[in-house]
């Protein structure tokens, strides 16, 4: 499962596969919170939300997009805040996490650290063999962290299970 | 109950008592985990450590320390990641819940919202008239909102229950 954590729109989406294979989308879809409701209520509106929808796709794995240091520091904080709710919720189930910096999941998905978010969401439709693009945003953006870290934290994953550290993170 | 949120070191305090009344001190503490440790691992850590706090003490409602966009944006998210965890765990339990800026707190606790560090130790020791300095520095300050709470957030609670909207947040 990869997280583009944010309070107002969060984008989830399953992906089911291995490495150096396409991959299957089995869900996506946005978590939304209302920018007027107090924050905790947000917050709590956003951790239902991933409950519901990690009870619903029982992934093997939660891939989080890292919060990235450079947006303006206000909504950073707000980011900061959906990412650990999204991290809480993995680990809260025992499930191994990952975070994958914006640039890292391009990379994967693009070829291209630097790619913008319509080529994203091109690479990501293609990839996945979808008849639409997934909208918003937030929604390709989650499968291109899902399908990063089947590529990515498949191998990662072998590895740090060869050397007995429990995983990627 | 307050919290100073943070994640290599949270500092969590109950005081009970009423706006205009000193306040007694029901019980203090610091939550640290573990910098080496994977993310997760230390949000799921803050987050059982908040839990068990929370459970012990039946807090009435919960203050956390807003975020200080002005600090430097790494440390920034961390900070961010605990308060959306301890804002988080109120909710949870449906406890109205409050933040408050370092400068709110300081001017409820000091009369002085520029106050430095050792002004808020020494002012919380006094008015909850401790044997001795709370420590470390998050202990006292996660005291310093719970009295800030119970002094200017008692009057917002019943403020706002009078208009019916449910209390501060």
């Amino acid at each position: 499962m990869g997280i583009d954590p944010g309070l107002t729109r969060c984008g989830v989406g399953v992906v089911e596969g291995r490495p150096g294979a396409p991959g299957t989308m089995i869900a996506v879809g946005v978590i939304r919170t209302d920018p007027k409701a107090p924050l905790a209520d947000r917050l709590l509106a956003l951790d239902d939300g991933l409950r519901a929808f990690l009870e619903d796709h029982q992934p093997e794995a939660v891939a989080v997009e890292r919060v990235f240091s450079q947006h303006n520091v206000a909504s950073v904080i707000g980011t900061a805040q959906a990412s650990g709710i999204a991290l809480l919720a993995g680990a809260r189930l025992g499930l191994p996490t990952a975070t994958y910096t914006p640039s890292e999941a391009k990379a994967a998905i693009c070829g291209n650290g630097a790619a913008d978010k319509q080529q994203v969401t091109t690479m990501i439709t293609r990839i996945l063999r979808l008849k639409e693009a997934p909208k918003p945003a937030d929604a390709a953006d989650a499968l291109a962290i899902a399908v990063c870290h089947l590529w990515r934290g498949g191998m990662k994953a072998r590895l740090a299970a060869a050397a007995g550290n429990g995983g990627p993170r």
